[in-house]
């Protein structure tokens, strides 16, 4: 397809496209004229995930442009990357080194991945970006004096151990080839992150409706 | 205290206090001399909570004083308050009601919710900001093609609900007066949401590894 279908079926607009071009986050089209290239199915899968990371997932250009190169990645091979990609997405804050909480913090979150038995990707000396998540967002609780000890992270940590079954049965059940299984369980993760905040928002009023009644 | 104290204690500068208390975020202090105010513990726990929404939530400043705002409303008794409170919690995005998307999305989000039980606060004609959020976080998942039928939003709902119960036991335990609950439901939220997330990564790669194998 042209570059006009690509944007009539993707819904982004042709600037908005060829800026994605120039930022290297599609592949160019294959070209049939000086002028014209050619579009095909993987370019309308590979816009829906940009779109997903940028507008739904607030990531960058620079750290969407990486996602994409981890998963483009062929030395890994394509179960490995689908872990790999998803433990390796970028997030918005990155812990303060420079906090004396970000220590304890760090000990906190090694500990209690311990006890779940969860390993984290390939060891290396750098943190991977879903772990420095958890330790900035264990060290903003311990600053603030709010309640953030094992026992209470346990219990979210095993809830959405039981989640990322449904959430991998529904990458599964999306089909495709294993490179469109890896786009897709990137897409899912960072598309259902509203769906699960928002979802708690609405359980939490339910709950404290049923707890203390009211309306 | 002093304000010098006020700012040992809670970490935050003496400039952004003096600039969250122009802005009507913290309460005036009890005034003592033309130029010293005096600040009690009330200021100190609002002062964290106005970090844990700005800095951890990345509310706006305008949002915050919202949120305050229903916080100190003496029309609702305070249960009401805890699930009002958090269940108008302002979030970054918002529905674009011109998309046709949003419509479909808004009628599966109602199902969703009959289907659950879960009543959503006091009805109003506005579209609750939680509710809005998940409406937003479906269109865009319809629009760019990704599973959202009810069937794979329940088991994420289910989930919440479960964990809104630890969430509330959470708020209780950490007791202090019904003011201080309501204070720390809102916090709580907020803060263990970039929990939630970076544990949910972290369980997608380790069910990723057990599924498929890899290092």
């Amino acid at each position: 397809m042209r570059l006009a279908e690509l944007s009539e079926r993707s819904g982004v607009s042709t600037a908005t496209i060829k800026y994605y071009l120039r930022e290297g986050l599609l592949p160019p089209g294959r070209r049939v004229t000086a002028t014209q290239a050619e579009y095909g199915e993987e370019h309308l899968r590979r816009l829906r995930l940009v779109r997903a990371l940028i507008q739904v997932g607030g990531v960058s250009v620079a750290s969407a442009r990486d996602v994409l190169a981890a998963l483009d990645d062929g030395s890994l091979d394509h179960n490995e990357r689908l872990g790999t990609a998803v433990w390796a997405l970028p997030h918005g804050r990155s812990a303060d080194a420079e906090d004396p909480a970000t220590e304890t913090a760090r000990q906190r979150a090694d500990r209690l991945l311990e006890l779940l038995g969860w390993g984290y990707g390939p060891t290396t000396d750098v943190t991977p970006p879903a772990l420095g998540m958890l330790v900035t967002a264990i060290a903003a609780l311990e600053r603030l004096g709010y309640p953030c000890a094992i026992e209470d992270l346990e219990p979210y940590a095993r809830a959405l151990g039981q989640l990322a079954v449904h959430d991998l049965d529904l990458v599964e059940r999306y089909g495709g080839t294993p490179d469109e299984q890896v786009e897709a369980a990137v897409a899912l993760t960072v598309l259902y992150e509203p769906v699960l905040l928002a979802l708690r928002r609405l359980a939490e009023a339910e709950e404290s409706r049923r707890r203390f009644g009211g309306t």
